[in-house]
């Protein structure tokens, strides 16, 4: 018979997806380029030339048999090679090939780390907001999902809350900076005392405590925002990468983990990630990929715009009476909403065909998502919307 | 703390990989084109031009944001109906693109199939010989894969074992036609023939049983042989296909799941398909290879070549007086070997450079698979190290 969690999880239909379906709907009766559609976090941006050009070099040149060919299952092996060499230059660390495993992106490679390091009924904690597809991705593995509520001050990390929610049970923290939704990067100091906390309760409880970090947003960063690489704070971290934002290729399946190689059991962890892919029929990511992104592995799209559209959209909605914690990366700001109930208010914005996401999907009331992945030109004439939503409802 | 269940599974060294270890040491001392290497499934014939054609185009042409942008989750609408239009063409079928969930290949196929229909504990019951990789592939889900015996006659079901051993445990069958590693193809006669026994036993037990059924050598088929489509015959059918062999593309990972449009629940399944992908971390096979594979649905690469070799191979070892099944399609054959200990036989070929598999990997004593998707120039080169094997070693 089929399975009736599966079917359940039917039910609900997702509050994004609902959102775009409107912005849609609307698009056809207005024209889409009239719809200030801020609901989804797709990359604006092209992939550099340069992959382009290697992929028709790849494909006008190889041997087709050699190209298409099975990739080991833990990734091409200069692939690896050079994924590690590039995070050694850039941020100082010493893996090898060995200890990075290639994934179809983030989502593969945090359903291979938590596999790794959680059995079921084991606890992972994260922090408010977050990624909602955190849920599925945790709880399907059997491993329970635990979130720590907001700090609402600067959304850095709650640490009153945090000590008291790492009881025994937990053994991995899932962080994401920079974070999806609210644009924060946690700052050395923040990364430091977690690290300190984390260290500390492993000590207490006798074992290893993993921090999985969840990285996709790593490379869009804006000025003077201090955005440390987590792994060297923390020895126990598999770091989860995806190229679908810094190159913009999400659809093509593309990302790792990254071991550091002085954790627990490092020598084991990424053939440990093959074998969990027996099971989850992950099996490698597309060879063809693998081959043309590791060409372009210190490349990136041309990120600039969504610093630019952070500031104009920060400089008006703030000038609005809106409070926003000031984005330091990503495509996302996270503003408090202008009244209790973020879904009323995002509701009310329609009107004026403005589509944001209520914070309540992220876990934290009050605050609303902006994915401002769009064209700058159409984030100007947003403005406009912003100051007659805001004008006419709440003045 | 890591998961010892994963660390357990990288103790046993796969039979077939320490084959292929050795014949790539043994190529390095004496050229590898003087090993004859039939441990290895891997297709040995070019995609076809159209497909490296298609390719170039869409990256020349199409608009880089659109063609690497996210697919879908359940994969790209037009694929999916190419896909469905593909099949119900091919073989009288009434899929839509509803009834097609696009994965990462077989291997992805089976794992979402299983987690449809199964719950943890539940019993999946497949047929000797088998593709080992159906231990983790069911297994790691949390169900328990059950192997019937062999019927070594004609590798065809062994109906009385798998009569006995359909309980009311069992909620689901997974089958391999055309079969690796034995090359045989099911009749219509052994297909109404599970299909009865499994209608009769879902009445007596009051639940579906699905069959899942395997079929990434469905267009490897060899003259004469009766070859029917497996959903045809059973309502509860999932169908798994990969193009890794019809197209020589095993590492784009492109591959799906066909649910029987009368299949219980149909208009569920590839939703839920959807649902157990956010667990597993696929989330979907690369853009690009769905479009481009898309657009040579009813190509295969020239496959000519394996059925050539099966002759030249099966003619030889009959008339060197093994036993063997003519196979119908794959690019596999099963004989037996010449003494009871089939490990002995294929450790005592090694010293003839001839590289075989024991055949107790897929659930049989006393056989050997050959993967004959080599050059035919090596396959008729190949024929006196048999001869000299078998003269020197069983004379």
């Amino acid at each position: 018979m089929i399975v009736q969690k599966y079917k359940d999880m039917l039910k609900g239909k997702s509050v994004i997806r609902q959102l775009s379906e409107f912005a849609t709907a609307r698009g056809k009766e207005i024209g889409y380029e009239n719809v200030f559609d801020y609901s989804l976090g797709n990359p604006s941006v092209p992939v550099p030339q340069k992959f382009t050009d290697v992929m028709i070099d790849l494909i006008s040149t190889r041997d087709p048999m050699e190209l298409h060919g099975y990739s080991q299952s833990l990734g091409i092996p200069s692939v690896r090679e050079k994924t590690a060499e590039s995070l050694n230059q850039r941020f100082g660390m010493n893996y090898t090939g060995n200890h990075i495993f290639m994934t179809t992106g983030a989502a593969g490679a945090i359903a291979h780390a938590v596999r790794c390091v959680t059995q079921p009924g084991d606890e992972v904690i994260t922090f408010a907001p977050y990624f909602p597809e955190y849920n599925p991705y945790i709880n399907l593995s059997g491993a329970v999902l635990k979130v720590v509520p907001a700090n609402v001050e600067d959304f850095q990390v709650n640490f009153e809350a945090f000590e008291e929610m790492l009881t025994e049970k937990v053994m991995a923290v899932l962080i994401n900076t920079p974070n999806n939704p609210s644009g924060i990067v946690y700052t050395t100091g923040t990364i430091q005392k977690l690290a300190g906390i984390m260290q500390a309760k492993e000590k207490e409880y006798g074992h290893d405590i993993f921090l999985i970090s969840d990285e996709p947003y790593r490379e869009i960063i804006f000025e003077g925002t201090d955005s440390p690489y987590i792994s060297k704070f923390y020895k126990n971290t598999l770091s989860c990468y995806s190229y679908s934002k810094s190159l913009s290729l999400p659809g093509e399946r593309i990302g790792y983990v990254a071991v550091n190689p002085e954790c627990t059991d490092a020598e084991y962890i990424t053939n440990m990630c093959g074998q969990i892919s027996r099971g989850t029929g992950h099996n490698c990511p597309p060879s063809i990929i693998q081959l043309a992104v590791a060409q372009v592995l210190d490349l990136t799209s041309d990120l600039s715009v969504y610093e630019k559209n952070m500031n104009i959209l920060y400089k008006e909605l703030t000038s609005l009476g809106f409070e926003c914690v000031k984005p330091g990366g990503t495509f996302y700001m996270f503003p408090k909403a202008l009244e209790e109930d973020a879904i009323a208010f995002c509701e009310k914005a329609k009107k004026y065909d403005l589509i944001l996401v209520p914070s309540d999907t992220f876990g934290v009331k009050g605050y609303f998502r902006l994915a401002y992945c769009i064209d700058t030109e159409k984030v100007e004439r947003s403005l406009e919307a912003f100051r007659k939503f805001v004008n006419t409802e709440y003045r």
